[in-house]
Protein backbone atom coordinates (compact mmCIF):
# COMPACT_ATOMS: atom_id res chain seq x y z
CA UNK A 1 0.00 0.00 0.00
CA UNK A 2 1.58 3.27 -1.05
CA UNK A 3 0.06 6.25 0.82
CA UNK A 4 0.75 8.71 -1.55
CA UNK A 5 -0.42 8.98 -5.03
CA UNK A 6 1.75 7.87 -7.60
CA UNK A 7 0.78 10.83 -9.93
CA UNK A 8 -0.60 13.95 -9.20
CA UNK A 9 -2.49 16.03 -11.98
CA UNK A 10 -4.37 19.58 -11.51
CA UNK A 11 -6.18 20.87 -14.27
CA UNK A 12 -4.55 18.04 -16.50
CA UNK A 13 -1.17 18.92 -15.78
CA UNK A 14 1.54 17.52 -13.24
CA UNK A 15 1.18 19.65 -10.33
CA UNK A 16 1.36 19.14 -6.34
CA UNK A 17 -1.03 22.56 -4.82
CA UNK A 18 -3.99 24.25 -6.08
CA UNK A 19 -4.79 27.59 -4.96
CA UNK A 20 -5.40 28.83 -1.36
CA UNK A 21 -8.91 30.16 -2.59
CA UNK A 22 -10.01 26.89 -3.76
CA UNK A 23 -13.92 27.17 -3.09
CA UNK A 24 -13.22 23.30 -2.23
CA UNK A 25 -10.77 24.09 0.32
CA UNK A 26 -13.07 26.75 1.86
CA UNK A 27 -16.49 25.30 1.74
CA UNK A 28 -16.37 21.63 0.59
CA UNK A 29 -17.35 23.19 -2.57
CA UNK A 30 -17.01 20.02 -4.91
CA UNK A 31 -17.81 16.49 -5.22
CA UNK A 32 -15.28 13.61 -6.14
CA UNK A 33 -15.22 10.17 -7.74
CA UNK A 34 -12.99 6.99 -6.56
CA UNK A 35 -12.30 4.70 -9.59
CA UNK A 36 -10.83 1.52 -9.70
CA UNK A 37 -8.61 0.69 -12.18
CA UNK A 38 -8.22 -2.87 -13.31
CA UNK A 39 -5.64 -3.75 -16.16
CA UNK A 40 -5.11 -0.14 -17.24
CA UNK A 41 -8.73 0.26 -17.61
CA UNK A 42 -10.86 2.62 -15.64
CA UNK A 43 -13.74 0.45 -14.63
CA UNK A 44 -17.18 1.83 -14.98
CA UNK A 45 -15.75 5.15 -16.19
CA UNK A 46 -19.22 6.01 -17.61
CA UNK A 47 -20.89 5.98 -14.73
CA UNK A 48 -18.96 7.78 -12.45
CA UNK A 49 -18.93 10.91 -15.29
CA UNK A 50 -22.87 10.70 -15.14
CA UNK A 51 -22.88 10.68 -11.07
CA UNK A 52 -20.34 13.39 -11.40
CA UNK A 53 -22.45 15.45 -13.82
CA UNK A 54 -25.37 15.07 -12.02
CA UNK A 55 -23.65 16.38 -9.11
CA UNK A 56 -22.52 19.47 -10.76
CA UNK A 57 -25.87 20.40 -11.91
CA UNK A 58 -27.55 19.87 -8.59
CA UNK A 59 -24.40 22.30 -6.79
CA UNK A 60 -25.20 24.21 -9.97
CA UNK A 61 -21.54 24.05 -10.82
CA UNK A 62 -20.31 23.92 -14.41
CA UNK A 63 -19.10 20.38 -15.53
CA UNK A 64 -15.37 20.14 -16.70
CA UNK A 65 -15.76 18.94 -20.34
CA UNK A 66 -16.59 15.41 -20.52
CA UNK A 67 -14.48 14.25 -23.33
CA UNK A 68 -11.28 15.97 -21.22
CA UNK A 69 -11.98 14.30 -17.98
CA UNK A 70 -12.41 10.66 -20.04
CA UNK A 71 -9.30 11.25 -21.14
CA UNK A 72 -7.65 12.48 -18.39
CA UNK A 73 -9.10 9.31 -16.28
CA UNK A 74 -8.11 6.63 -18.71
CA UNK A 75 -4.51 8.30 -19.38
CA UNK A 76 -3.94 8.02 -15.59
CA UNK A 77 -5.62 4.52 -15.46
CA UNK A 78 -2.90 2.79 -18.69
CA UNK A 79 0.16 4.34 -16.33
CA UNK A 80 -0.11 1.07 -13.55
CA UNK A 81 -2.12 -2.24 -14.17
CA UNK A 82 -3.92 -2.04 -10.86
CA UNK A 83 -4.85 1.28 -9.12
CA UNK A 84 -7.44 3.96 -7.79
CA UNK A 85 -8.03 7.47 -9.88
CA UNK A 86 -9.42 9.81 -6.89
CA UNK A 87 -10.84 12.81 -9.19
CA UNK A 88 -12.00 15.99 -7.16
CA UNK A 89 -13.70 18.33 -9.13
CA UNK A 90 -14.58 21.86 -6.99
CA UNK A 91 -16.14 24.99 -8.32
CA UNK A 92 -13.25 26.81 -8.31
CA UNK A 93 -11.21 29.34 -7.13
CA UNK A 94 -13.55 31.91 -5.11
CA UNK A 95 -14.21 35.06 -6.73
CA UNK A 96 -14.94 36.76 -3.49
CA UNK A 97 -15.40 36.15 -0.56
CA UNK A 98 -18.39 34.35 0.97
CA UNK A 99 -20.50 31.46 0.18
CA UNK A 100 -22.42 32.85 -2.78
CA UNK A 101 -20.87 31.83 -6.04
CA UNK A 102 -20.26 34.15 -8.58
CA UNK A 103 -21.79 31.76 -11.12
CA UNK A 104 -18.38 32.34 -13.59
CA UNK A 105 -16.08 29.85 -11.75
CA UNK A 106 -14.21 27.65 -13.42
CA UNK A 107 -14.67 24.43 -12.17
CA UNK A 108 -10.46 22.56 -10.32
CA UNK A 109 -10.30 19.18 -10.95
CA UNK A 110 -7.55 17.22 -9.60
CA UNK A 111 -6.48 13.40 -10.49
CA UNK A 112 -4.40 11.26 -8.13
CA UNK A 113 -3.56 7.40 -9.30
CA UNK A 114 -2.51 5.82 -5.84
CA UNK A 115 -0.96 2.37 -6.48
CA UNK A 116 -4.45 0.07 -5.20
CA UNK A 117 -4.30 -2.25 -2.36
CA UNK A 118 -4.78 -5.90 -2.81
CA UNK A 119 -8.79 -6.72 -2.69
CA UNK A 120 -8.46 -9.24 0.01
CA UNK A 121 -12.34 -9.32 0.11
CA UNK A 122 -12.33 -11.24 4.11
CA UNK A 123 -15.48 -10.81 5.70
CA UNK A 124 -15.38 -7.40 7.51
CA UNK A 125 -16.09 -6.81 11.37
CA UNK A 126 -18.56 -4.01 11.57
CA UNK A 127 -20.13 -2.73 14.51
CA UNK A 128 -22.93 0.61 15.30
CA UNK A 129 -21.06 3.52 14.84
CA UNK A 130 -22.76 5.96 17.55
CA UNK A 131 -22.98 9.03 15.42
CA UNK A 132 -25.51 9.12 13.54
CA UNK A 133 -25.65 11.36 10.12
CA UNK A 134 -27.62 14.50 9.57
CA UNK A 135 -30.37 14.32 7.11
CA UNK A 136 -30.19 16.81 4.12
CA UNK A 137 -32.25 15.79 1.07
CA UNK A 138 -30.08 19.03 -0.51
CA UNK A 139 -26.86 17.42 -0.23
CA UNK A 140 -28.02 13.35 0.01
CA UNK A 141 -26.55 10.72 -2.64
CA UNK A 142 -24.06 13.20 -3.81
CA UNK A 143 -20.07 12.46 -3.28
CA UNK A 144 -19.47 15.93 -2.28
CA UNK A 145 -16.48 17.02 -0.18
CA UNK A 146 -18.42 17.85 2.92
CA UNK A 147 -16.81 14.16 4.64
CA UNK A 148 -16.25 15.86 8.27
CA UNK A 149 -19.21 12.71 9.05
CA UNK A 150 -17.53 10.38 7.73
CA UNK A 151 -14.05 11.51 9.19
CA UNK A 152 -15.40 11.29 12.98
CA UNK A 153 -17.19 8.49 12.45
CA UNK A 154 -14.41 6.84 11.50
CA UNK A 155 -12.47 7.84 14.89
CA UNK A 156 -14.94 5.52 16.52
CA UNK A 157 -13.17 2.75 15.06
CA UNK A 158 -9.42 3.34 16.78
CA UNK A 159 -8.15 0.89 19.12
CA UNK A 160 -11.09 -1.64 18.10
CA UNK A 161 -10.91 -4.93 16.40
CA UNK A 162 -13.51 -3.34 13.66
CA UNK A 163 -12.83 -1.87 10.36
CA UNK A 164 -16.27 -0.77 8.86
CA UNK A 165 -19.37 1.03 10.87
CA UNK A 166 -23.02 0.90 9.88
CA UNK A 167 -24.26 4.04 10.25
CA UNK A 168 -27.42 5.38 10.95
CA UNK A 169 -29.23 8.60 10.58
CA UNK A 170 -30.57 11.18 13.12
CA UNK A 171 -33.93 9.24 12.55
CA UNK A 172 -32.74 6.27 12.97
CA UNK A 173 -32.64 4.72 9.35
CA UNK A 174 -29.90 2.52 8.10
CA UNK A 175 -27.62 4.21 5.55
CA UNK A 176 -24.16 3.11 4.93
CA UNK A 177 -21.13 2.26 5.68
CA UNK A 178 -18.50 5.08 6.41
CA UNK A 179 -16.74 4.67 2.92
CA UNK A 180 -19.35 1.74 1.08
CA UNK A 181 -23.16 1.46 0.07
CA UNK A 182 -24.45 -1.49 2.18
CA UNK A 183 -26.91 -4.11 1.02
CA UNK A 184 -29.19 -6.72 3.43
CA UNK A 185 -30.04 -10.04 2.25
CA UNK A 186 -33.50 -11.95 3.29
CA UNK A 187 -35.20 -14.65 1.67
CA UNK A 188 -33.72 -14.29 -1.28
CA UNK A 189 -33.93 -10.94 -1.81
CA UNK A 190 -31.43 -7.93 -1.28
CA UNK A 191 -32.50 -4.49 -0.15
CA UNK A 192 -30.58 -1.26 0.30
CA UNK A 193 -31.11 1.57 1.68
CA UNK A 194 -32.53 4.55 -0.06
CA UNK A 195 -30.58 7.51 -0.53
CA UNK A 196 -32.73 11.06 -0.67
CA UNK A 197 -32.10 12.31 2.96
CA UNK A 198 -28.61 11.08 3.58
CA UNK A 199 -25.35 9.09 2.08
CA UNK A 200 -23.94 8.37 -1.28
CA UNK A 201 -25.63 6.54 -4.29
CA UNK A 202 -22.53 4.94 -5.01
CA UNK A 203 -21.29 3.36 -8.61
CA UNK A 204 -20.88 -0.07 -7.11
CA UNK A 205 -24.31 0.28 -5.45
CA UNK A 206 -25.89 1.13 -8.93
CA UNK A 207 -23.99 -1.80 -10.51
CA UNK A 208 -25.48 -4.69 -8.09
CA UNK A 209 -28.70 -3.22 -8.29
CA UNK A 210 -28.65 -3.23 -12.15
CA UNK A 211 -26.81 -6.67 -12.61
CA UNK A 212 -28.81 -8.11 -9.50
CA UNK A 213 -32.36 -6.83 -11.35
CA UNK A 214 -30.81 -8.59 -14.81
CA UNK A 215 -30.08 -11.78 -12.98
CA UNK A 216 -33.74 -11.82 -11.69
CA UNK A 217 -32.56 -11.12 -8.08
CA UNK A 218 -35.06 -9.03 -6.74
CA UNK A 219 -33.88 -5.61 -5.05
CA UNK A 220 -35.47 -3.20 -3.44
CA UNK A 221 -34.10 0.28 -2.54
CA UNK A 222 -35.61 1.73 0.68
CA UNK A 223 -36.22 2.87 4.04
CA UNK A 224 -34.81 0.36 6.49
CA UNK A 225 -35.37 0.47 10.16
CA UNK A 226 -32.38 -0.59 12.36
CA UNK A 227 -34.54 -4.08 13.67
CA UNK A 228 -34.14 -5.47 10.34
CA UNK A 229 -30.33 -5.48 10.37
CA UNK A 230 -30.52 -8.40 12.80
CA UNK A 231 -33.08 -10.10 10.40
CA UNK A 232 -30.20 -10.13 7.44
CA UNK A 233 -29.44 -13.52 7.11
CA UNK A 234 -26.34 -11.99 4.94
CA UNK A 235 -24.91 -8.34 4.60
CA UNK A 236 -22.59 -6.89 2.51
CA UNK A 237 -21.02 -3.44 2.01
CA UNK A 238 -20.06 -1.90 -1.55
CA UNK A 239 -17.81 0.48 -3.08
CA UNK A 240 -15.92 1.11 -6.13
CA UNK A 241 -12.36 -0.19 -4.93
CA UNK A 242 -13.88 -3.35 -2.71
CA UNK A 243 -16.72 -4.24 -5.06
CA UNK A 244 -18.86 -6.20 -2.66
CA UNK A 245 -17.69 -7.39 0.66
CA UNK A 246 -19.07 -9.51 3.38
CA UNK A 247 -19.38 -8.15 6.73
CA UNK A 248 -18.67 -11.83 8.60
CA UNK A 249 -18.93 -10.08 11.96
CA UNK A 250 -21.73 -7.42 13.02
CA UNK A 251 -21.87 -6.14 16.58
CA UNK A 252 -20.13 -9.42 17.66
CA UNK A 253 -23.00 -11.40 16.12
CA UNK A 254 -21.20 -13.66 13.77
CA UNK A 255 -22.39 -13.58 9.95
CA UNK A 256 -21.89 -16.16 7.04
CA UNK A 257 -20.99 -15.12 3.41
CA UNK A 258 -24.41 -16.72 1.87
CA UNK A 259 -24.80 -17.64 -1.40
CA UNK A 260 -26.21 -14.26 -2.55
CA UNK A 261 -23.43 -12.37 -1.72
CA UNK A 262 -20.91 -14.75 -3.79
CA UNK A 263 -23.36 -14.26 -6.59
CA UNK A 264 -23.49 -10.59 -6.54
CA UNK A 265 -19.30 -10.79 -6.22
CA UNK A 266 -19.64 -12.75 -9.25
CA UNK A 267 -21.82 -10.77 -11.30
CA UNK A 268 -19.46 -7.73 -10.41
CA UNK A 269 -16.47 -9.22 -12.07
CA UNK A 270 -18.40 -10.22 -15.13
CA UNK A 271 -20.47 -7.05 -15.30
CA UNK A 272 -20.04 -4.61 -18.49
CA UNK A 273 -18.42 -1.77 -18.15
CA UNK A 274 -20.63 1.77 -18.33
CA UNK B 1 -14.98 45.60 -2.13
CA UNK B 2 -11.81 43.94 -3.38
CA UNK B 3 -12.94 40.55 -3.95
CA UNK B 4 -9.30 38.88 -3.86
CA UNK B 5 -7.01 39.30 -0.73
CA UNK B 6 -4.77 41.92 -0.31
CA UNK B 7 -2.03 39.21 1.53
CA UNK B 8 -2.33 35.30 1.42
CA UNK B 9 -0.28 33.36 4.37
CA UNK B 10 0.42 29.41 4.38
CA UNK B 11 1.80 28.37 7.30
CA UNK B 12 3.04 31.56 7.94
CA UNK B 13 4.63 32.58 4.88
CA UNK B 14 3.47 34.93 1.75
CA UNK B 15 1.75 31.78 -0.50
CA UNK B 16 -0.92 31.50 -3.23
CA UNK B 17 -1.42 27.38 -2.93
CA UNK B 18 -1.72 24.79 -0.97
CA UNK B 19 -0.85 20.74 -1.20
CA UNK B 20 -3.90 19.45 -3.18
CA UNK B 21 -3.74 16.38 -0.47
CA UNK B 22 -4.53 18.45 2.18
CA UNK B 23 -7.26 17.25 4.03
CA UNK B 24 -9.64 20.14 4.19
CA UNK B 25 -9.52 20.39 0.65
CA UNK B 26 -10.74 16.64 0.19
CA UNK B 27 -12.83 16.40 3.18
CA UNK B 28 -13.51 19.92 4.29
CA UNK B 29 -11.46 18.22 7.49
CA UNK B 30 -10.58 21.74 8.96
CA UNK B 31 -12.07 24.91 10.72
CA UNK B 32 -12.00 28.73 10.06
CA UNK B 33 -12.70 31.91 11.89
CA UNK B 34 -13.47 35.42 10.40
CA UNK B 35 -11.88 38.12 12.41
CA UNK B 36 -13.06 41.52 12.26
CA UNK B 37 -9.64 43.73 12.38
CA UNK B 38 -10.37 47.62 13.42
CA UNK B 39 -7.31 50.38 13.80
CA UNK B 40 -5.24 47.52 12.93
CA UNK B 41 -6.67 45.56 15.85
CA UNK B 42 -8.42 41.59 15.34
CA UNK B 43 -11.14 42.22 17.20
CA UNK B 44 -12.25 39.35 19.89
CA UNK B 45 -8.98 37.64 19.14
CA UNK B 46 -9.33 35.33 22.10
CA UNK B 47 -12.89 34.57 21.68
CA UNK B 48 -12.04 33.40 18.45
CA UNK B 49 -8.46 31.30 19.25
CA UNK B 50 -10.64 29.62 21.86
CA UNK B 51 -13.16 28.74 19.83
CA UNK B 52 -10.55 27.23 17.10
CA UNK B 53 -9.06 25.84 20.22
CA UNK B 54 -12.03 23.89 21.44
CA UNK B 55 -12.84 23.41 17.68
CA UNK B 56 -9.64 21.45 17.33
CA UNK B 57 -9.87 19.58 20.53
CA UNK B 58 -13.75 17.76 19.03
CA UNK B 59 -11.99 16.62 15.92
CA UNK B 60 -9.12 15.44 17.20
CA UNK B 61 -6.98 17.62 15.82
CA UNK B 62 -3.41 19.19 16.86
CA UNK B 63 -4.02 22.37 17.06
CA UNK B 64 -1.28 25.12 15.77
CA UNK B 65 0.50 26.76 18.53
CA UNK B 66 -1.72 29.79 19.85
CA UNK B 67 1.30 32.15 19.93
CA UNK B 68 2.19 31.70 16.73
CA UNK B 69 -1.31 32.22 15.26
CA UNK B 70 -2.23 35.27 17.72
CA UNK B 71 0.99 36.57 16.02
CA UNK B 72 0.17 35.65 12.64
CA UNK B 73 -3.46 37.48 12.78
CA UNK B 74 -2.09 40.95 14.80
CA UNK B 75 0.63 41.06 12.16
CA UNK B 76 -2.31 40.62 9.41
CA UNK B 77 -3.98 43.36 11.16
CA UNK B 78 -1.79 45.86 11.91
CA UNK B 79 -1.13 45.86 8.30
CA UNK B 80 -4.34 47.84 7.54
CA UNK B 81 -6.88 49.81 8.82
CA UNK B 82 -9.75 48.24 8.46
CA UNK B 83 -9.66 44.90 7.18
CA UNK B 84 -11.11 41.53 7.28
CA UNK B 85 -8.66 38.19 8.35
CA UNK B 86 -9.99 34.66 7.26
CA UNK B 87 -7.82 32.21 9.37
CA UNK B 88 -8.29 28.25 7.75
CA UNK B 89 -6.72 25.32 10.03
CA UNK B 90 -6.93 22.18 8.73
CA UNK B 91 -5.73 18.95 9.73
CA UNK B 92 -2.95 18.63 7.32
CA UNK B 93 -1.81 16.84 4.56
CA UNK B 94 -3.38 12.95 3.71
CA UNK B 95 -1.07 10.89 5.13
CA UNK B 96 -2.68 7.98 3.32
CA UNK B 97 -5.96 7.43 1.59
CA UNK B 98 -9.05 7.95 3.18
CA UNK B 99 -11.10 9.46 5.71
CA UNK B 100 -8.94 8.14 9.00
CA UNK B 101 -6.56 10.39 10.06
CA UNK B 102 -2.96 9.04 11.02
CA UNK B 103 -3.35 11.06 13.89
CA UNK B 104 0.20 12.64 13.39
CA UNK B 105 -0.87 15.10 10.70
CA UNK B 106 0.93 18.25 10.92
CA UNK B 107 -2.20 21.34 10.69
CA UNK B 108 -1.97 23.61 7.70
CA UNK B 109 -2.68 27.08 8.47
CA UNK B 110 -4.12 29.35 5.93
CA UNK B 111 -4.42 33.07 6.77
CA UNK B 112 -6.16 35.72 4.12
CA UNK B 113 -6.61 39.16 4.93
CA UNK B 114 -9.56 41.32 3.03
CA UNK B 115 -10.23 45.01 2.95
CA UNK B 116 -13.49 44.96 4.87
CA UNK B 117 -16.52 46.79 3.22
CA UNK B 118 -17.93 49.20 4.93
CA UNK B 119 -20.49 48.20 7.57
CA UNK B 120 -24.12 49.81 5.98
CA UNK B 121 -25.45 48.69 8.97
CA UNK B 122 -28.95 49.01 6.99
CA UNK B 123 -31.96 47.20 7.93
CA UNK B 124 -31.55 43.38 6.33
CA UNK B 125 -34.08 42.09 3.86
CA UNK B 126 -34.82 38.53 4.70
CA UNK B 127 -36.49 35.38 4.03
CA UNK B 128 -37.01 32.32 5.12
CA UNK B 129 -35.11 29.51 3.62
CA UNK B 130 -36.52 26.48 1.57
CA UNK B 131 -33.40 24.09 2.52
CA UNK B 132 -33.48 23.57 6.19
CA UNK B 133 -30.13 22.11 7.87
CA UNK B 134 -29.00 18.83 8.74
CA UNK B 135 -29.19 17.98 12.16
CA UNK B 136 -25.49 16.61 13.94
CA UNK B 137 -24.53 16.94 17.21
CA UNK B 138 -20.96 15.97 16.70
CA UNK B 139 -20.62 18.73 13.94
CA UNK B 140 -22.98 21.53 15.65
CA UNK B 141 -21.37 24.95 17.12
CA UNK B 142 -18.02 24.51 15.38
CA UNK B 143 -16.94 26.43 11.72
CA UNK B 144 -16.09 23.98 10.56
CA UNK B 145 -15.37 23.29 6.81
CA UNK B 146 -18.50 21.31 5.59
CA UNK B 147 -20.13 24.83 4.17
CA UNK B 148 -21.75 23.05 1.01
CA UNK B 149 -25.79 24.17 3.40
CA UNK B 150 -24.67 27.41 3.52
CA UNK B 151 -23.66 27.71 -0.23
CA UNK B 152 -26.61 26.34 -1.34
CA UNK B 153 -28.92 27.59 0.81
CA UNK B 154 -27.51 31.44 -0.76
CA UNK B 155 -28.64 30.05 -4.33
CA UNK B 156 -31.92 30.57 -3.07
CA UNK B 157 -31.19 34.39 -3.00
CA UNK B 158 -30.42 34.47 -6.29
CA UNK B 159 -32.56 37.27 -8.26
CA UNK B 160 -34.62 37.98 -5.47
CA UNK B 161 -34.79 41.39 -3.08
CA UNK B 162 -33.36 39.71 0.21
CA UNK B 163 -29.96 39.46 1.12
CA UNK B 164 -30.50 36.91 3.79
CA UNK B 165 -32.00 33.96 4.72
CA UNK B 166 -33.19 32.31 7.59
CA UNK B 167 -32.31 28.73 8.11
CA UNK B 168 -34.41 25.67 9.86
CA UNK B 169 -33.21 22.50 11.09
CA UNK B 170 -34.55 19.61 9.84
CA UNK B 171 -36.48 18.88 12.59
CA UNK B 172 -38.49 22.54 12.08
CA UNK B 173 -36.21 24.46 14.75
CA UNK B 174 -34.98 28.49 13.71
CA UNK B 175 -30.89 28.03 13.50
CA UNK B 176 -29.55 30.94 12.12
CA UNK B 177 -28.59 32.76 8.44
CA UNK B 178 -26.55 31.53 6.42
CA UNK B 179 -23.29 33.31 7.80
CA UNK B 180 -24.64 35.16 10.76
CA UNK B 181 -26.71 34.21 14.20
CA UNK B 182 -29.93 35.50 14.78
CA UNK B 183 -31.68 36.75 17.75
CA UNK B 184 -35.13 37.90 18.86
CA UNK B 185 -36.40 40.26 21.06
CA UNK B 186 -40.21 39.91 22.34
CA UNK B 187 -41.07 41.47 25.67
CA UNK B 188 -37.55 43.46 26.70
CA UNK B 189 -36.08 39.54 26.59
CA UNK B 190 -33.52 38.22 23.95
CA UNK B 191 -33.49 34.52 22.98
CA UNK B 192 -30.82 33.23 20.31
CA UNK B 193 -31.45 29.32 19.14
CA UNK B 194 -29.43 26.23 20.57
CA UNK B 195 -26.25 25.10 19.13
CA UNK B 196 -26.22 21.76 20.02
CA UNK B 197 -27.88 20.36 16.81
CA UNK B 198 -26.63 22.29 14.13
CA UNK B 199 -25.32 25.85 13.76
CA UNK B 200 -22.30 27.96 14.46
CA UNK B 201 -21.64 29.27 17.81
CA UNK B 202 -20.38 32.32 16.67
CA UNK B 203 -17.89 34.89 18.17
CA UNK B 204 -20.53 37.76 18.21
CA UNK B 205 -23.21 35.61 19.30
CA UNK B 206 -20.90 35.03 22.34
CA UNK B 207 -20.23 38.63 22.76
CA UNK B 208 -23.72 39.70 22.47
CA UNK B 209 -25.13 36.87 25.35
CA UNK B 210 -22.37 38.06 27.58
CA UNK B 211 -22.88 41.82 27.00
CA UNK B 212 -26.53 42.00 27.26
CA UNK B 213 -26.37 39.76 30.53
CA UNK B 214 -23.78 42.04 32.16
CA UNK B 215 -26.06 44.66 31.20
CA UNK B 216 -28.93 43.32 33.18
CA UNK B 217 -30.69 42.24 29.54
CA UNK B 218 -32.39 39.02 29.92
CA UNK B 219 -30.60 36.60 27.36
CA UNK B 220 -31.71 32.93 26.67
CA UNK B 221 -29.92 30.61 24.55
CA UNK B 222 -32.64 28.02 24.09
CA UNK B 223 -34.83 25.71 21.06
CA UNK B 224 -36.92 28.59 19.03
CA UNK B 225 -39.86 26.64 17.03
CA UNK B 226 -40.83 28.54 13.40
CA UNK B 227 -44.15 30.37 14.42
CA UNK B 228 -42.03 32.58 17.37
CA UNK B 229 -40.77 34.34 15.04
CA UNK B 230 -44.05 35.87 13.90
CA UNK B 231 -44.14 37.14 17.71
CA UNK B 232 -40.94 39.27 18.04
CA UNK B 233 -40.92 42.39 18.14
CA UNK B 234 -37.42 43.02 16.65
CA UNK B 235 -35.08 40.32 14.81
CA UNK B 236 -31.14 41.04 14.21
CA UNK B 237 -28.39 39.67 12.92
CA UNK B 238 -24.67 38.92 14.23
CA UNK B 239 -21.55 38.61 13.40
CA UNK B 240 -17.86 39.35 13.71
CA UNK B 241 -18.03 41.35 10.59
CA UNK B 242 -21.54 43.04 10.89
CA UNK B 243 -21.63 42.83 14.77
CA UNK B 244 -25.59 43.49 14.82
CA UNK B 245 -27.47 44.25 11.99
CA UNK B 246 -31.37 44.63 12.10
CA UNK B 247 -33.73 42.93 9.89
CA UNK B 248 -36.40 45.38 8.68
CA UNK B 249 -37.98 42.81 6.41
CA UNK B 250 -38.68 39.45 7.19
CA UNK B 251 -40.73 37.42 4.72
CA UNK B 252 -42.49 40.72 3.57
CA UNK B 253 -43.39 41.86 7.09
CA UNK B 254 -42.07 44.97 7.98
CA UNK B 255 -40.36 45.57 11.36
CA UNK B 256 -38.50 48.51 12.91
CA UNK B 257 -35.55 48.69 14.52
CA UNK B 258 -35.97 48.67 18.36
CA UNK B 259 -34.39 50.17 20.85
CA UNK B 260 -32.57 46.80 22.00
CA UNK B 261 -31.22 46.08 18.72
CA UNK B 262 -30.14 49.54 18.91
CA UNK B 263 -28.64 48.89 22.85
CA UNK B 264 -27.01 45.50 22.11
CA UNK B 265 -25.05 47.87 19.03
CA UNK B 266 -23.84 49.88 21.53
CA UNK B 267 -22.55 47.33 23.82
CA UNK B 268 -20.51 45.46 21.19
CA UNK B 269 -19.34 48.65 19.84
CA UNK B 270 -17.82 49.11 23.32
CA UNK B 271 -17.32 45.89 24.22
CA UNK B 272 -13.39 44.69 25.83
CA UNK B 273 -11.94 42.97 23.48
CA UNK B 274 -11.16 39.07 24.41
Amino acid sequence: VTARPEVTWVNGAPAETVSALDRGLHYGDGLFETISCRGGRARFLALHLDRLARGCARLGMALPDAATLRAEIETLARGANESVVKLIVTRGEAKARGYTPAGDEIPTRIAFRYASPAERGAPLRVRTAQMRLGENPALAGMRHLNRLEQVLARAELRGGAESELLLFSSSGKLVSGTMANVFLVRDGRLSTPRVDLCGVAGVMRQVVMREAAQAGIEVAERVIEAREIFEAGEVFFTNARIGAQPVGVLDGRALATGALTLRVQELIAKAADG
